[in-house]
């Protein structure tokens, strides 16, 4: 059984090949090849005043490469009114650090084959989602891009794209101009062969590029129905980014997933201050289109066509991450540990029986 | 983060503290302050001709004590035919070992605490559940303990029912003699101040006792309608031991938890050999009561009454294990672990991130 870090993770994979083992396993998905485990949230009260507990799982078996992932997310999380409004924080209370967890088994012998923090990879695989279906849905001569936002699923994002398209300029705004300014530099640092501008509007930002990517915790519209323009393709890491305005204005809108729209929600009763939001979005408003759209392993297999057209007006809504991406993603990274040695190994035994339950 | 084995487990955990904790929660859980994460099994194909591969999960919240477990098992598992009838078997193919993992996380800091085989803690709270209905539903004045089954769990339901009585003869049938005979005789070496009776004929084990437990891996009903007489107590830990004609015989039936009558299953199209017996059995049939049942929690708060006279016949039903019984044990035996300095501990920031997902 071997421990990882995200030191480790950021080390063994690289964006080109998460989006190739990724794009693999939709492959295997959209054939039946693969089996998702939902994503469920658990929420019960914690100590603090007003804090809840967040226990997050999902999962999934990719028998092709012969393991079961599971995910975790064991988070605090709290509403602090911050300029005016109320927030959700996740706030770091292991000793001033966040936990999620990745465990790894093998669906051909049981055993647990690894664990590792959730972080670095969640970003790969967040950006390898919108890296491939900007692949299959952005025209082939897109060369301008526009991220709107600047934090830490941003970075994922650019990697991704730039590894889907060759973008000869990126724009980059978010209202917050210091964190864009830091975004920026660190861009510009990691692809210094690419012009990288920060951009103090987003109508400026968004202005005649070929393709649009919104990458915040947002949880109202980022993409304006004014920026489908002829040719474009956009992109969001979360369904809040869009409503059904904007997608109706699309020509083709795939999703992450079908299988399920978001979440499901498992909560305590009396679990303060849990804002089930997405109980109220446009996925589960009257007149919603959600289930008319295909998912990202149709278009990888082509059982949904790509874009018809230069001028289509294309969209990808990465709705609700799913466990497979971890079995996918992990199963190549535990192989690459091996060989290179990397991480602590514990005994196995610590982690099997001889009782038969 | 403490990693602990069964042995570390069983030193800790006696079962009359199981059962003290367990009753403890299942007060909470009555009064909606603990949250149950249902129980899930994911199966897809393994990797051998006919094998499935059986990810099973279940989960639970207890606020009281700060803490979140889930639980899960890893099985390889095939279908050979033994004695002329198929037969469902956990392969032991981790190095000739089985997986099955319990996973503590604090409520208050997200951290993972600890982790431990399932196996030893497994067999406490089946064996504890059991024993907490007996308390509350058999004769005060039973002495008389029968039986049916020698396997691993029946080990479990004769501590616990000793624990909730003072039996003075315990009479055990089983099928296969030398089971029996070897169970007996450790039976005896434990509890040397009882009579421990070997009985070939499963109806001369229960002539006239007071309590009748089943403790086995039948797929068939093993309590028959005959054998209620009045006074007698049944008890069983899985649903499949009796059907709805012998719990229409009895005037009061409690099972463990009305929130599912059995796990879910989530199912990879093409998995082979993989039989979904809960489908079909009484709890799903045309005209059952499952629903009408009154669960633990409720007995344990007296929202439902136990007995109510010497002459009534009463069962309970253990229908499906909760990952709540292992939050709460769980919970105690890593305070006691901490105070004895058990089990290996592990630096926590192996387990936790210094980036926010």
């Amino acid at each position: 059984m071997r421990v990882l870090s995200n030191e480790d993770v950021d080390q063994l994979l690289t964006m080109p090949e998460c989006i190739e083992v990724l794009e693999e396993m939709y492959r295997d998905y959209a054939n039946g090849q693969a089996l998702l485990v939902p994503r469920i949230d658990n929420l019960s009260p914690s100590t603090e005043a007003g804090a809840y507990y967040a226990f997050k799982q999902m999962g999934g078996a990719w028998p092709r490469r012969r393991v079961q992932a599971l995910r975790i997310n064991s988070d605090i999380i709290t509403h602090p009114i911050i300029a005016g409004k109320p927030r959700r924080v996740k706030e770091p209370k292991a000793n001033g650090r966040w936990v999620g967890l990745v465990f790894m088994f093998s669906s051909e012998t049981g055993a647990l084959l690894g664990i590792f923090p959730d972080g670095a990879m969640q970003r790969l695989r967040v950006g390898a989602a919108n890296g491939i279906a900007l692949k299959y849905l952005a025209r082939e001569d897109a060369r301008t891009l526009a991220i709107i936002g600047s934090g830490w699923q941003a970075g994922g994002q650019l990697m991704a794209a730039l590894a889907a398209r060759p973008f000869e300029q990126v724009r980059v705004y978010s209202p917050r101009s210091e964190n864009r300014a830091a975004f920026v530099a660190e861009a510009k640092a990691r692809h210094p062969d690419i012009e990288i501008r920060n951009i103090d509007s987003a109508q400026e930002c968004v202005e005649g590029a070929d393709v649009i990517m919104a990458a915040t915790s947002s949880m109202v519209r980022v993409l304006e129905p004014a920026w489908l323009k002829p040719g474009v393709h956009l992109s969001c890491i979360k369904s809040q980014e869009v409503d059904q305005t904007v997608l109706d204005g699309c020509d083709h809108v795939v999703v992450h997933v079908t299988a399920q729209p978001k979440q499901y929600d498992n909560v305590m009763p009396g679990t303060p201050n849990m804002n089930s939001d997405h109980e109220s979005g446009w996925w589960n408003a009257p007149g919603n289109r959600f289930a008319e759209y295909p998912d990202l392993a149709q278009l990888v297999v082509g059982s949904s066509p790509g874009r018809k057209s230069p001028s289509d007006i294309t969209c990808f809504v990465n709705n609700v991450g799913v466990g497979l991406q971890f079995a996918a993603a992990g199963a190549l990274v535990l192989d690459k540990a091996r060989v290179a040695g990397l991480g602590h190994e514990l005994p196995d035994d610590w982690f099997s029986e001889t009782v038969h339950p």
